[in-house]
């Protein structure tokens, strides 16, 4: 039946269940930062979203609104130095007439790059005035050195708008938009060789720039190439004709001997081209944004990868993902692949596959060996057919696609940011860890084990739920550092001592941890000694948890009350984890009578009936396998109400009232035994019956005290009838 | 500080929260079907997806999987009659070895019109071999005459395949696959005249019918216009030149006296023009599809709307649309408007508007006064030139637009089918009251009050969460029939009654229910005697409940003993009401102390302190004004321990100890008195003092008993001495 019913209504249960994502993954945990890591703040101080590590220096350089921080890379929270660069009140009123809001018309740090060992290149908007200067840190001092100057095209004028940026050789390459309205926008190299993109919707259309990176190709490359600077950025697609305004994103790259063209593109790029950065989701109909890329390279530059978070365009982004790509393969899209041109007439515009001849040599291409061969040194000497032809086609016909699927695929989740760390595990194999910043504030640390995702954790780096703005890496420290609007975070690549069990510690497949059989602690790989090796367990691929001596969860004693309600927690350390209740090993489901929410289980209206053994069971499947771990086992206890500190005053004022009774009891008890006991002493009880007795047999014996007393009073009778 | 960070991440906050849908909305009121209804369901028998209303006969005809049902319609759980129609097992046998599956190759009735009073066209899937029969309901019986004709055109092969059909003047019009594969898309005209679509991609790419309406344009038509059949479909996109496959929702339509061309389109439409049906929601980047349509006609042809539901085509459908447009706007576009014409050459293809010479007469206009002029009576009269225009040009170049926004956007909640009722309100104005099916087996009860749309409530109909699969309205009975796989549901446009008070009937905005003052219940418009207007409150627009009585809240008393939870239920009756728990005129938050889940508020941990007044205040905001309605009281006492019945018996255990002390207190007691009293009375307390004192002075006074007492003694002693 359920086939039948599935099979006749296709549009829901396609669409809206989730098990159409098999790259869909929850965070195993979800914490908040707790003590992992550091905060920074500075009063009065916001936008902590630029960042450079200086690892030589131990300094973590955050440009901020209108100020700049050194921070200690270790502890962020040690603010070494700091320096202000505040616009001026007329500053601000300038900004403010031309129409900007009093948040906007402020300095905001937006670029800061190492120029030698203690220099820096910083910029800022400027009130809408974007300005860079000369910036020094020495003697734990940071200095501005007011050496002022014009930022227009390395520096945004608007402090929202997004902007990428390198600084190599002493030359700023950057990405951003020439004029005050955002809307002229340029690729640009700066402060000496000046060279920039033509300003045709062509080149650019509308782009938002995300990233740059610098990749040193031209080092031992056999091909005589050229290092290449690469951009990411999304951009109004031409090459579809949609049915509302359509975006698409791109990989552009130039290359870093470019001096622009003789006549043709003089002082413009000549090597400026781009393509269609695809990360295919399933059935997605529109092409997904990319949101922040990172430069991956493990050893040479020929295996470098790049990771780009993306995110669905329009409407509600619903989902996010990662896609990675091989260095390599952009290299041959650009250099090996097909043009696109334009083809129009009076009744449409529509780019089309280049069929025609390609000019020699290859329009966009680096100069190289072969151009040099031909007695061409530089792009000065390339001929005009060439340059004609890089003016009007930059698009490339083929996009470059992900070297697998996408990596990552969450539903509910908006990345912003991204960083990938190697490491090496117990068993020598290395892994890439992506640390993914989201929109809620909070980080991912996921990895892909034969193409299947998994996610270690999910970190609350901010008390709000700001999104992260910037993410940086320190390998050599293993710390991740974090900015958003209102604060900066520092965390470590990994905390083992986290994670509290065997199971929690094996299950958690975290690259960077194992378990320590003999000192029973979750301990750091990278601090192992090679000849413990054999009594640390860690299972990656398989989360093979097997090894892991069994664990006893103590009893927890509640006494309830009957007639409201008990409450009875239940955490079990793993959102993968399925969490059941049972109460004297009957399963427990949500009814009436129990309420599970939250995995904590409220017992309803309580009555007595509802003592007993209570166990929260969590199963973790992994790997096929299901790992049960009791979490949690109370005995649910009826109080007893005498012991209750309400009912103990009454029940004690009772107790006090029968001891006073029993007391009431007793002394008159006594009095009357001594009065009795007097009576018969005195004899005034018997001396009748005595009397008679006697009379009748004087002789009659009396053994007991009574009758003795009696026979004294028959005595005394005898004695006075004698006197 | 909150625009400042607006400002700085546009993606999520524009992307993500509620706000940006102006004309989201929510059911002020989620109920059950309940007792409002009633649920026809036959053992056996599964997909009761075709209906058809014999109002005349008080029956309705539903057909299922195998069998058909002829239902009061006053209450659809008497079943009337009911005929079978089974496949054989050898056709069975036939399906499946085709490679159908055995839920595939039953007969699942799709079709049934009305030919006559008392008969029925009516076609099945009859295992993969589409199969028509005439149907007579007479005497009280449901009879198949048995007459089979081939089905195929008229209904689909796969019972689980949309398809769309009217029957007009004993034609049979149908839209839906010809062959076995379902490739095959199809319009056509049967029974007499038979003419159908050309098996083009131009004119039906990869369809999905969703509805066919009739509109009797003919008459009265001043042009001398022919009636027109309606269809409504989504297809393959040709227009676009997407990213991947897109589809685009449309409206075609056909002339009824259509009868094919002479030469060129022989025994084929020669009417058949198509354009792009839209539906535009906010930023929406691909066109939303439709999934169901309704007619709505008021009065005269001219006012017809046609009523769509729409849905986001591809990934997750996120919400759902509900848009109308106008009979006279669809006109407009196949009369008047552009066409759009195929661009191709060897590099691509593309639909561009045509700009040349239109023939004469116009192409796909149907016969009418001006055509007949010309000399041309009926379609084969049309010149070639005509007809081979329409042959390859039945695109027009403008969309469709509803006539205002989409009528409703509501997010979360996936639309199937739409039935429309008029009704006619206390003030005399007239509202179109929508019921909208859902996904999840729900209905909607929705009106638009001056582009404001409430959705007064959501029925759900079906206990488990399964489609609705076809909506019918009697609107005579003024009842709604929803069926799905599992069940068929009745139920009525309007149930006053379930409304509680006057606030809560007047803030529904029902247009079929007022409050009547002075019986002080909800009751339904169209019972109301003229004379009593007056003292009935409606106020749909406004919502304004400023006249109803107030209402006070009784208090209910609920005892709690300390250390447990402790849960105090509100049910605000609205969903658009915001929940407020106060306890002694103070605020409640969520709390590590309080947790107000579904309204209702758990006290964790209660202590003596917790002891106070509850209140649960519901404030329902409508147009522009707050309405609070206090809607629990709770008396939170500590409860009385001694009256518990588990501290009970030991408080009588020792309460029978406290008698039985006092008892022993009160009888030793008693007796030491009572020796006393003897003692005294025979004097043998005082004897010795009272013997002393009267050898001192014999005359001394004895006044009180004792000493009555004592001066007996003397005396006795007296007389033993004088003896």
């Amino acid at each position: 039946m359920l086939f039948f019913l599935v099979l006749s209504f296709w549009v829901p249960a396609v669409l809206t269940s989730g098990q159409v994502w098999p790259l869909n993954s929850t965070p195993r945990k979800t914490v908040t930062l707790g003590n992992r890591g550091h905060v920074f703040q500075e009063e009065g101080v916001w936008n902590y979203t630029t960042m450079l590590l200086m690892e030589d220096e131990g300094v973590l350089i955050l440009g901020a609104r209108e100020a700049i921080f050194a921070l200690d890379l270790n502890n962020i929270t040690h603010k070494k130095a700091m320096d202000k660069w505040v616009v001026t009140s007329e500053m601000q009123r300038n900004c403010a007439d031309k129409g900007k809001t009093p948040t906007e018309c402020h300095n905001y740090i937006r670029i800061l790059h190492k120029m030698s060992n203690d220099t820096m290149f910083v910029c800022g908007t400027n009130a809408f005035n974007p300005t860079c200067d000369i910036m020094s840190y020495k003697d734990g001092k940071l200095t501005l050195e007011g050496k002022q100057q014009d930022g227009k095209g390395k520096c945004p004028f608007d402090p929202f708008q997004r902007c990428a940026s390198e600084f190599v050789d002493g030359k700023l390459y950057s990405a951003t938009s020439l004029n005050f309205l955002g809307s002229e926008p340029v690729v640009m190299r700066s402060l000496n060789d000046t060279i920039r993109t033509e300003f045709l919707t062509s080149w650019l259309n509308e782009p938002n720039f995300i990233g740059m990176k610098h990749v040193a190709e031209g080092d031992d490359n056999p091909e005589g190439d050229d290092d290449k600077i690469y951009l990411f950025f999304n951009e109004r697609a031409v090459e579809y004709d949609a049915y509302s305004k359509m975006e698409v994103s791109r990989v552009a790259r130039v290359c870093k001997g470019d001096v622009g063209g003789q006549r043709t593109l003089q002082k413009k790029w000549t090597s400026f081209l781009k393509t269609h950065l695809d990360c295919p989701v399933l059935q997605t109909r529109l092409p997904l944004l990319i949101q922040d890329v990172f430069l991956f390279c493990p050893d040479t530059w020929t295996n470098c990868m790049f990771y780009g978070v993306f995110t669905p365009q329009g409407e509600m982004p619903e989902y996010s993902a990662v896609c990675a790509y091989s260095i390599q393969d952009i290299r041959h899209v650009f250099s090996k692949g097909q043009f696109k041109s334009l083809n129009s007439n009076t009744l449409f515009r529509k780019w089309v596959t280049y069929s025609g001849p390609v000019p020699d040599p290859r329009p966009g291409a680096c100069i190289n060996s072969k151009t040099r061969e031909k007695g061409i040194s530089n792009s000065l000497d390339l001929p005009d057919k060439t340059l004609q032809f890089i003016r009007d086609n930059q698009l490339m016909d083929q996009a470059v696609k992900p070297s697998e699927q996408p990596l990552l695929v969450k539903k509910g989740a908006v990345f912003t940011r991204i960083v990938v760390a190697s490491t090496t595990a117990l068993d020598g194999s290395s892994h890439q860890v992506m640390f993914i910043g989201t929109a809620s504030g909070s980080v991912l640390k996921a990895v892909n084990y034969d193409g299947k995702m998994v996610i270690i954790e999910e970190v609350q780096l901010f008390k709000q739920s700001e999104p992260v703005k910037i993410l940086r890496l320190s390998v050599t420290l293993g710390q991740l550092y974090a900015g958003s609007e209102e604060a900066t975070v520092q965390m470590p690549l990994s905390t083992c001592d986290h994670y509290a069990s065997c199971m929690d510690c094996v299950l958690a497949r975290d690259p960077y941890c194992g378990w320590d059989l003999s000192a029973e602690r979750c301990i750091a790989i990278n601090n192992i000694h090679p000849d413990t090796h054999s009594e640390v367990v860690q299972s990656l691929r398989d989360g093979n948890a097997t090894r892991c001596p069994a664990v006893e969860s103590t009893m927890i004693i509640k006494t309830f009350y009957p007639g409201n309600e008990v409450r009875l927690l239940c955490q079990p350390g793993s959102n993968l984890a399925r969490v059941q209740w049972s109460v004297n090993n009957h399963t427990i489901q949500n009814s009436n009578k129990y309420n599970i929410h939250h995995n904590n289980l409220l017992i309803l209206n309580a009555s007595d009936s509802d003592a007993g053994f209570y166990t929260c069971t969590s199963v973790e499947s992994s790997n096929g396998k299901d790992y049960v771990i009791r979490n949690a086992t109370y005995e649910l206890r009826l109080g007893d109400f005498m012991e209750h500190p309400l009912v103990q005053p009454q029940i004690q004022d009772q107790q006090k009232s029968l001891l006073a009774l029993k007391i009431l009891v007793i002394i008159p008890t006594l009095i009357l035994l001594a009065l009795v006991v007097w009576n018969f002493y005195k004899g005034h009880f018997a001396v009748q019956r005595c009397l008679e007795k006697a009379e009748e047999s004087p002789q009659s014996v009396c053994l007991s005290g009574a009758t003795a007393n009696c026979s004294r009073k028959i005595n005394r009778n005898n004695n006075q009838q004698n006197s």
